[in-house]
């Protein structure tokens, strides 16, 4: 878990199951960077937006429902790669639901070249907006939407 | 996690994801009253009923199986409100499988006023009975129900 | 048809095809009671709880949306097994439209485990809330919680 | 029932369940005017146009079974608000197959902005054609349809 | 109705809407009999094999369902063809469901030649047997079937 | 295979695929009579209604196919029990459409009761009519029904 | 394109595709009237409901689009018949969405007679009304429809 | 259309259907920026980023084929917001298939809050990713997320 | 667009979208030939069957439905690869059901080894056959087939 | 069986079930020529293209395996009409995965115009391409389609 | 067909269409072996297990069905691999079901990872195990799983 | 947790919730064998195989995904029970993903024979073979049949 400055608005940017073994996994499909080397350019860029952000990954359904709890009155925005989840969990999405502050999902691979069952997401019609297929790029792409959207 | 005297039947209460915001969460949904409100007026009727009653909540489904567990040879009837694991928690219906024992299922909101994904339920067949959209009363109409059946 | 004390709050308590032949039918699912029996009981609950009840009981549907209109203006509160008319009748839902009271669903046998096309209610999501495999018991559980309604 | 001069070419106009509660039911929905009000309109109407039309509502699916089986040699057309039944009567089908006269079928309110079970018809292709949405004005355009079929 | 000597077996035949326009309705579909025709060839072939008959015609399925009910212990067989309500009556299910005497489901067209919601049957699993496309002379056919099982 | 004196009128009747195992079959659901028994039984039926028959039972569907199209020309009426290919052979239901003369497909139990995958009929839309659920007994049924035919 | 006197109200009357070839297609189902004969007729009974009309025929979706968003405030209603696209078409769909004026749907004949695809509509659920089945003189009770809410 | 310095790597950016009615057309779900002051945006930031771009809006399918296939030889990227065609134009599908450069779906609104026909597209699994519900802003991260994959 | 003697039988040849990039678009699923040499091939082959061809291709279902209105009573036959309008569009299908004369669906890839949405035709039962799979040269059969039968 | 001089690539033509009736089968819809006279037709056109042919039809799945496999390893093409065993034989499918040469799929009428189960095919995504609905011509375009494939 | 000493208990091992053409087929995924190496491999295995062994194989389904018809009283276990019959086989369920003896289902290849229509077997719930996709060892493990159950 | 001597293949053996509960949880469907059972069982066989195993049993989706992600360089090897994880969880099948060792997925009893729910698998298609239905004896064959792989 990664932590900066708080007096900046708070980002939290959540990984899910198996995000930990990126740049192991299947690097075709998702790229070469590690979770590590993601979340340094995050740092990187949070600091040229003027944002604070908090990384999580686990590969616990329960463990991330708690950690998106602990948004609630904390953060300013949201950030969440549910990976396997994405496609079976209300329990995420009811977690969600307690939050109204801008949120992104975000997927690194394009899921829609995938497995039918990849093409459905639970959160999708809850959150702001998504970015899915762009790669560790997205993540990037996804702090400058929050941003602009905690901005106004 | 709240305890009572154990001499009496033991009713084991299973709270799901999310329930532990309640109160916090889309009130005119689930209403104003918190967990601990609803186990306070539980402790309060189980005292009426000549019941011990032990309340349990988590996020995680496992934890959740590992609790139901528990049940098997100490319990006497049990309550359970899955949460967002109502609709897809095979392994809770496994657990609950093992407990040959009065068992209600609770939801505080009619969840058929609600999204489609809510209308089912895993555990529906195997229960004794359902309670929906009640609200905190519900709890106690279930314990009631319960006890009405220990008592045969 | 039994009617009480008007002065109180009338509970209007409507039956639906078949179970006028309750403790006759299939009494493995159904139970030993017969109709007589709960409004029996009912009537003894209702004095408990200060209300007037008033039963009904019809194989038709057309009869049963006739009595449902009745309860326009007149009645505090509905309790409604509404037996084979709960999965497909849509003429009892409409009239159930045009009540603004609280309303509770109630199914002696736990419906789920039974056919799948007994799964469905057209009802379910128009009422406060419905009461699934308690038997008898259900009809007071009903009452209590629409006399719980009715108080605030 | 209303009934006007015989000798002129019979009209039936049959209007199913919980349209006697017209006025009194969601009147966002379906108006103001009670059915007495539209078969008030309809009567001048049929005076207009040479018709005579005899009116007839009921809650049972049966009752309108029997009224639609004495259209037989006696009508020479028919308009049917079946309402809830629109989507279930496989019975009021078979009762107009028995006709072979112009038939219309009307909804006040417009059915496809509302439940999904309400987009279908079990009558929809064996009706000369169908008048959905335009409140109790449609009942005007359906006779005037009826009496323009006639005429030929 | 008609009625014969009940010192013999009683056999309900049980017939469901529109089968009262027999011989008016589609004749290429349904024959030229009479429902009163299929009747009386009914009482002789009953003559024959020492049965006693008792004959019924409804369009409304709550007046079915309350025929149905009053087989209960009077009836040793129960003929039924329950029309348009084959595919859709849980209630008329329900009933039948009472009864533990041979039924027999018959209709006179080839059901499956014709519209695709005449392909289920609601019963279908509950009776007997069924009798399907035979015409008037699948009654005789459902007699005998009941008289082979009441011999037994 | 039995043939008898072929003057008369002949049947034609099929046997699928295991219906060569009746008696040893799962007696409680076809009965213990063997196809040997219901043969001998026919020949006997057929005797009083002045028909000929001819048997065949084969575990083929192309057999069944071959044996189907010889009746072109020579039979007057086809019994058929296609058993497990009843609901999935598109070549006997081709071979019968050669046909033009009264065809009955029986059942000896009923396919209702039993897996979801039995409730399909290739050929039900296309036979004359279906006899269902009667046992042994259905096939003296199905040679009066075709005698019935022949005679018009 | 046919255009009045454009000081009245103004209703903007769309036809789809292969409606310009009217009287050529299928007279049994869509009639021997051409489209100029209905824009004629449509003429005559604007000028009766004091109403001005401006016709469209396209068999392109597009161009069907182009002439939607140019009734933006200068139409006080709209008539659609939008042929195939009907079925499919959400470009069309969306551009009815940028108005707030009464719109009618109509299709001449009775579609829910003809190939399933034809049973679903992709405006129905956002025009005011539909008129489905009566020919040419559908248009004109949809111009009566339009007037009469115009009017209000 | 408009046109900038072509000797810079060019990005085709193309609208679909209703597009060209951006500022008017449900601002509460399409912002209020009109479609000019989105290009202007995007040259401003195709100029930051050494891009040229070609911008281009239609309501016809075929001429947003047209468009796409001169980006063959041409563009080094290219955006499309295909609108309505979205969920339905396989030509448009098969229009990019013919490309092989970097390609950004597009949409203002988030979809999957809408009707259900806007949850599916039909060029997802063939674009290189796709950024929903971020309004105006999207189109410059799609901007961004073409000059990522280009430079690489 | 190419034309040919029209004192000949008149073949109408129409490609739809995409069906222009012939020869640039997946070489490995649609051959080398643009649609220039398929013209010519058939331009020769026409010579030799004594038939007169006019060409046509569009990317936009419109026009493409303005050719086909053309062909009646000038078209003797015709011969429409629609591409990607196959599996959706009524608007063709519907402009063919104004011909009588024989029509030839052809693919040159054989649409069965893609994707899902690629197996159905919107007129493939309107059609009088169809040829799929061949490359090229199954345009030559289609015209001889075309042939086959103006010539009977 | 018919065969030819076999040191010309062998051309294996397979019929199904019920082809071996071709002419006494529903001529309205399969012609009048019979197989014989098909195959005769095929030997002149095998001669014409210098191939050689044998012919095979068989009403069995089982001899269709069977026969399939021979050609491994013999034929140089392969014409199939599995007539009713197109729609469900995997066996038939598996056996043509063993061959690697041209193979044709065809069907004498147009399947598209006939009942739902006709509209798929097993094999049609392993064949080189398919031809339906020319009648006998067919095959004779099937036999150019195999020349002109094994020619290269 | 290999027997061996029957004085052992005789396990039936049938093997369905194709799989004659083992080692000749796809072998990248059945691989090398043949029926006959897969064949001489479990007489080795049977020896060693005191097991007779009895294998069959055929393209016909009704030939497999006789085979398995002649295991009653006789064969103490049974292994099948029914081939492309596993997804579609009724009448080999029913033959099977005429057993109670220990039945093993395999198959060579992992059907999961290929065609959908191999996702399904008609059997897998009525055999007493099912082993996929571990090749010819497969054979081995399905004989020591019947050897183990023999046993008890 | 058991582990054996490393030096040897690593098989590692998980195995999902309720798991731990085998002895005590239905034995009519799981059998009398406690996990501690089966995992002393599955020692005495590697000794036999010189293999080397470790177990691992837990309730929760997350630990087994933190368990499986660890065999990433250390196994040779992976038998799985998900138990109800089997049917839901895309968590665990990416987990599998990122191994490249032969994988068996195992169920105790034949899931076939339950829930319809239980008939899917997430992970069928990616391991190497499954063994359903044999019991505590299954992972014998599992462990053999990894032996089998590592081997070659």
């Amino acid at each position: 878990m990664v932590k900066t400055d708080t007096k900046r608005p708070l980002v939290l940017i959540i990984n899910g199951p198996n995000l930990n073994m990126l740049g192991q996994r299947e690097p075709a499909v998702y790229g070469n960077d590690t979770l590590v080397d993601i979340n340094v350019m995050l740092e990187r860029e949070a600091e040229r937006l003027k944002l604070s952000i908090e990384t999580f990954q686990s590969n616990s359904e329960g463990a991330m429902v708690d950690k998106i709890q602990q948004a609630l009155g904390r953060a300013a925005g949201l950030i969440i790669n549910p990976g396997a989840y994405t496609h079976t969990s209300i329990a995420i999405r009811d977690a969600l639901l307690l939050l109204d502050i801008p949120m992104v999902e975000i997927h690194l691979s394009n899921t829609y070249k995938r497995e039918d069952f990849r093409k459905t997401s639970m959160i999708a019609d809850i959150v702001t907006g998504r970015i899915v297929g762009f790669g560790a790029f997205g993540y990037i792409m996804a702090l400058q939407a929050v941003e602009q959207r905690v901005q106004r």
